[in-house]
């Protein structure tokens, strides 16, 4: 059987913040035949993600770690790594997800200050600023998207407020929600460490923890006096791995999910050299997510994000019920018409809106007509549930 | 597509201790079109690898987790869920994975003393039972399968000397190179953790990690008086997230690998459904490695395992080089035939022997004729070699 003939089976449009629906190609490539880890055959596949991922990071010079997990996992390598019991960390917590990357920094032993911005709005890049001014912080996390928002952060406002006003501190972007859908440049921008996973942006199914490390990372890792307090999210272990396999060698810690990373390969090959080009692919993500917001204001809906257009994510949009709507008029309506979208995950606020997510083929492959689908079946299904804008 | 008009693509037939051939239904399955990890379609199936891996492992009442990853993964979960730093855990050693495990023990606080066997064989259950009588212990694990020598530990008699002389104490089984291929019985025999990965005896891709707990480890767990010492690992996350997908309801800590959840289904399914019966199976691998290790002594040749027979795994066999013969000889000329053995792993020997994996669809489906092929071309390759028994 060969990729052209591979037709995935007919399903629900998933057009939720992740998982995403994913290319032919790439559900093909996870079908691929039982390959060992060491083989001569496999390991140049695992150093072209590698090389690959660099790209879609804009950083040549940062060391991509790749290994089964999920996105959360990320957290546990930035958190024992990185950090040492006893440092100091500051969560910018943008929603759910910054509640978490604090929970687990402080597993690892790290001491925590958050600053936490409204539901729908992020910490600004004074109140940033105040607190690395105040206190010397080792590492500083915020969430690119936060999946359960839709707010975008302000990632180059960031890397270089860091750069300027503590250049020591680790800069980390969690980009779960972002990487592949957002412009990031690392090296450019001062990003130190991103984590994400393979199910959103990246296009693929999930089980493959995704991260890449600057130079300034690597060093304060190596600079521990204390050994990483986690053994399968070890940079003890993994870095020579990663090395080896992108020297051609191969080398083993734990095996790898062979079948992922040749899933990851088909899609980052269609992503880095591929049509449209990189750049061009994250213009229509802001394209795309222009329509969806514009759509959404034109039949007088709110956004959770604040000022949406601005400060909303590329990838995704939350959008509150109108007035009289409830989850239960939309959802399921919305199911019924094979199109899955998600309901609310902040906990405060959950069953109050509802998110779309606008990633990856859905977005780039203007043949699918996805988003002309959705964007229909939303206004009608509102409609049948009694709602005039 | 269907699953019966999928067939994957020509290949070299891989018979290491995994990961191993993968029947084309669950390739398929690994193919699924993306799916909501909280989807009502989804949940089902996440509820039915819980209850049938209940089956596989003769544990009505264990707690199953399933989540990314890898075998090593599950080290951790032991390490930072049933031990609490400064504990004592004596770690029986009959290969590599002894020496890994300890150091993931280790990593997480506890404090490791080994009983270390001669490469080819495993501590005595007097040697056991001495230790066990002279402190206290946590936990006492093995290693039921060294993939690194092929020597398959006494689970039973394990089980029955700890319930004898140290009943608090809890067993744990690292079955990554046992599970599906070796019968455990892990109610009746006391084993408390079993923890294995995807690619071998379960006949899936590698990419997630499987575990399961006795009442007797969840008791432990929830008697701790510090919490994990891990957070991706940490069974306060996790076991609300496995018991709400196995009543239907689902949950979210970290995205499950949907795929690879399709494709356990699909083979867990083939496993406690299909033919041969499940006791069928694991006669299937007794008779398998039978003929392979009775190939082997016909040949001449010696096994890493002291008494091959006996102390064997079923499911992989270790085979010493003859005089004259080395891995050059061999490994690659058989590649040429299409065929990949592993090389020797355990760090002392390794460029000693070679490694033949007999597991899953390679043993159970006759009519691949994986097993005839295997050995009539080591014995090919060998007389290539100058090689005469």
């Amino acid at each position: 059987m060969s990729t052209q003939s591979f037709k995935q089976a007919p399903h629900k449009l998933l057009v939720i913040p992740g998982p995403i629906e994913v290319a032919d190609d790439v559900l093909f490539a996870n079908a691929h035949p039982a390959m060992s880890h060491v083989s001569p055959d496999f390991i140049p596949v695992f150093g072209d993600c590698i090389r690959m991922l660099r790209e879609v990071l804009f950083a040549p010079n940062a060391q991509p770690v790749l290994t089964a997990g999920s996105g959360t996992l990320g957290w546990d390598h930035v958190a024992a790594n990185v950090l040492q019991p006893g440092e100091d960390a500051l969560v910018l917590n943008s929603g759910y997800f910054g509640d978490s990357f604090a929970d687990c920094l402080e597993t690892y032993g790290a001491k925590v200050d958050q600053i936490k911005a409204p539901i729908g709005s992020k910490p600004s890049l004074d109140e940033v600023e105040a607190a690395l001014t105040k206190k010397k912080y080792k590492v500083l996390t915020f969430t690119h998207v936060d999946t359960s928002t839709g707010v975008l952060s302000d990632a180059k406002g960031l890397g270089e407020l860091v750069k300027r006003v503590s250049p020591e501190t680790i800069l980390v972007l969690d980009g779960v929600c972002s990487v592949g859908s957002e412009e990031i440049r690392m090296d450019e921008w001062g990003i130190d460490v991103v984590l994400t996973a393979t199910q959103k942006g990246l296009g693929c199914p999930p089980g493959l923890m995704v991260l890449a490390a600057s130079k300034k990372a690597i060093a304060a890792f190596e600079k521990r006096t204390v050994p990483p307090n986690s053994y399968f999210a070890s940079w003890s272990r993994w870095l020579p791995v990663m090395k080896a396999y992108e020297a051609g060698t191969g080398a083993y810690f734990a095996t790898p999910p062979t079948n992922l990373i040749y899933a990851l390969h088909a899609s980052l090959t269609t992503i880095t050299k591929g049509s449209p080009s990189l750049e061009e692919r994250f213009q229509q993500h802001v394209a795309t997510s222009d329509r969806v917001k514009d759509f959404v204001s034109q039949l007088g809906l709110q956004q959770l994000a604040a000022d949406g257009k601005k400060d909303g994510a590329h990838g995704m949009t939350a959008v509150r019920y109108p007035q009289g709507v409830k989850a239960t008029d939309l959802l399921p309506k919305l199911v019924a018409k094979n199109i899955v979208v998600a309901a609310g995950l902040h906990k405060q606020v959950k069953d109050e809106y509802f998110r779309i997510g606008h990633m990856g083929v859905t977005v780039v492959d203007k043949q699918r007509g996805d988003i002309d689908y959705l964007l229909n079946s939303i206004k009608e299904v509102l409609a049948e549930a009694g709602y005039k804008p």
